[in-house]
């Protein structure tokens, strides 16, 4: 959905990792039958992003052995840093550690400890072990194992004049492990990659990347040229990433410029570093000890799922209502039916109604209702398909909010639902604020 | 998650495009940083499947000029179908047109028919034509152009030497229906693949693949060796494709093959084709006439998401509550306070109360309900983290079904969720048995 939406600039490291090539390689049939998506590339690419380290090129083949060796001989002669996902399980062709073996010019060896491994692993889950686990008890002679704690097949890594392959399972829930805690400090201990975080991120809603740039430029170029920013723009928000490739900005420097942008972004400052904007807003909920219910009609769950992913959300999320038919609205929400009939089920009217009802119905300090024509049906001549209307009603008062996108369905859903929590997180903002900071005249007479 | 479960087994196609090599390149940096998955690959590898012919390869590199003229080169030599995505659009690198064409030895050609739909599109829009876009309106000289009614960016088609090089803009949205409306037609006219769909797929919901193979092997042996078969596993469930690879075997002789497995396995087959559980359910709803009311604890608006997902989906869908909280399951769906406390708020006992409750609610003709404990948090020695109660109300009764799962959070939630659809699709497909087939009685008295 996002292809179009390219980051506009990137910062070239010349810290760590500077200059050296990392390549990926994927390997299984069904990442090229699209029966799986490719995860891995955009995992690793993710986390050696954070690193300081943008991955050079991605290779997905079969986990035949001959297709894999002649991808990992072309990306061994020009990369310094090979990894590998996938084709070590016991099912994979048995040929594909010996390939690899072969273009690195190295032997496998059996290896007691990874069989005990394997062995322990089968006697604690109770199952019986299958000679063809065996296999996997191999390793690179000159090579060393990462011990795989959530699977049978264990990690290959390999430093060899100057270079570096790393082998990893396939499975996400064994590989994501072993890359955070095996290979990240490994590749970090060589200087491959930043130790910690490469950049400082701030994370932006509802402002676009140009009038973003014109904001924050005088920031930047007092900084120097020992800055370097790169924006990097999202379907809803853009990230601006500052970091110092030659290191002449400490993290506490880029910090303190990082500070002076979200100060002057006000509240399309929404967060530093990654975490979502449902993330954010939960944790605004919990700290200020408020609850929340939904009415939701068009989105019809999106947002009530978005936060029961998050674990702890029952701290904050008291339930949704999703009202898709106009009964559902009357019966459960109470919304008049005269009011229906005369503003129709979506509008502002209606809105309002549906977050106040809500909120008193789950006993919600906020109530937030989303009603809409997602389309491809519906809509009349004032409020076409791709209108919605938001209403939010808080501890401070009710209000409604009207949007129109011309998208497919399930985009709109998703571009509601974005509104709905910057909607909710501005409005926790300030009343954070209203909190903390006391009435003007009661500091003047303290 | 489902890089396990890897197909059991492939066709290797003999019909067209067999021994055919197809590369795809994806373009871009946002795929190499993890901004934006690589929906491509997923997409087209599913779309050339379908046809017949698996993706060899795919390569992801930045969407500079040399790296794509490098890739571009060495897909060139030995593929004979060569799609790239990305690089077209007005903000991309200038030279991506010029070095694929010195790659392939044509010149660019400026075509004042792609300028006038550029021109017409922004005049439509409303907006000014900024003059970055005028190298859009390039071709290769022996080339031709797919027009693209979604952006700017047409497609580029070469066919030379008896390969085809196909280039298309990065935008799902404007890349997909170019791709289903004028390549895949192209395609198949020049026989590098399959007219029609390449397989006869039966959607399987609930047995694993050996016993699927015990099962079905028998009709598979009197079949002979003209039918290839090919099972696909997901994580929920197992397709089994069906083909002819040499075309001894007509689409009407693979279908009758296909109907006796589906009468062998009953109920466990769920549909041919493609549909999602969802879709099916949906279908069957429809069909008969019947609504839909969900209760949801734990699963939190995953399931009422995925029906609001669907166009129609209004016809049988009355709403869900998302009772996240023990105080929205007694005060909206007045369970009593006395059957959480004696049995608690996941327990089988209140599965069914949640169940019919939302069904009176909602005035549905089903009611369905989820309450478990997703974690990590949570859970009783009886009932620990992973324990899901299903409840089901239908004209015919009401039952509830216990699953336990050790998995994270959001897999336990998708877990629960089908086997939830799987339920209500048997309830469904015997549902409308009873009523098509007349009782033996009747049958014996006609």
């Amino acid at each position: 959905m996002a292809h179009d939406s390219t980051p506009a600039s990137h910062s070239a490291p010349a810290g760590p990792g500077a200059g050296r090539r990392f390549e990926l390689l994927t390997l299984g049939d069904e990442l090229l039958l699209g029966l799986t998506p490719n995860s891995h590339l955009t995992w690793i690419g993710q986390q050696l992003g954070r690193h300081g380290v943008q991955l050079a090129r991605n290779v997905t083949v079969t986990d035949e052995a001959a297709a894999i060796s002649a991808e990992v001989r072309a990306s061994w002669v020009r990369a310094d840093v090979v990894i590998t996902t996938g084709g070590l399980g016991p099912t994979c062709d048995d040929r594909t550690r010996e390939a690899v073996a072969a273009v690195i010019g190295q032997r496998l060896v059996f290896d007691a400890t990874i069989e005990k491994a394997i062995a322990d692993r089968f006697a604690r889950l109770g199952r019986q072990m299958t000679p063809n686990n065996l296999k996997q008890a191999y390793r690179f002679e000159r090579g060393e194992v990462l011990p795989n704690a959530h699977g049978t097949a264990p990690g290959l890594w390999v430093e060899q004049d100057g270079r570096v392959l790393v082998m990893l399972p396939g499975p996400p829930n064994e590989l994501q492990p072993l890359f955070t805690e095996q290979v990240l400090p490994r590749l970090a201990r060589l200087g491959l990659i930043s130790e910690s975080e490469a950049y400082v991120q701030l994370r932006t809603v509802g402002v676009g990347e140009s009038a973003l740039e014109t904001k924050l430029q005088p920031v930047f170029d007092r900084a120097g040229p020992a800055l370097s920013v790169a924006y990097c723009a999202h379907p809803w928000h853009v990230d601006v990433r500052l970091s110092s490739p030659d290191g002449r900005l400490s993290r506490v420097e880029l910090q303190a410029i990082a500070d002076e942008c979200a100060a002057l972004l006000g509240e399309d400052f929404a967060n530093y570093g990654h975490d979502s904007l449902a993330r954010v807003v939960s944790d605004l909920f919990r700290a200020q000890d408020k609850t929340l219910g939904v009415a939701e009609s068009c989105t019809g769950g999106l947002l009530a799922n978005m936060f029961t992913d998050l674990c702890g959300a029952s701290k904050f999320f008291r339930g949704a209502i999703v009202c898709y038919g106009n009964d559902a609205k009357m019966q459960i929400l109470d919304v008049p039916e005269s009011l229906i009939a005369q503003h129709g089920a979506v509008s502002a009217e209606c809105a309002v109604a549906l977050a106040t009802s809500v909120a008193e119905t789950l006993e919600a300090d906020y109530g937030l209702a989303i009603t809409g024509y997602a389309g491809p049906g519906g809509g009349t001549k004032d409020n076409p398909v791709g209108t919605i209307y938001l209403g939010l009603h808080s501890p401070q008062g009710v209000w409604s909010k009207k949007l129109h996108y011309a998208a497919a369905r399930t985009t709109l859903k998703e571009r509601a639902v974005i509104v709905a929590l910057d909607w909710l997180r501005r409005e926790l903002v300030r009343a954070a604020r209203q909190i903390s900071t006391p009435p003007r005249r009661t500091t003047l007479i303290g």
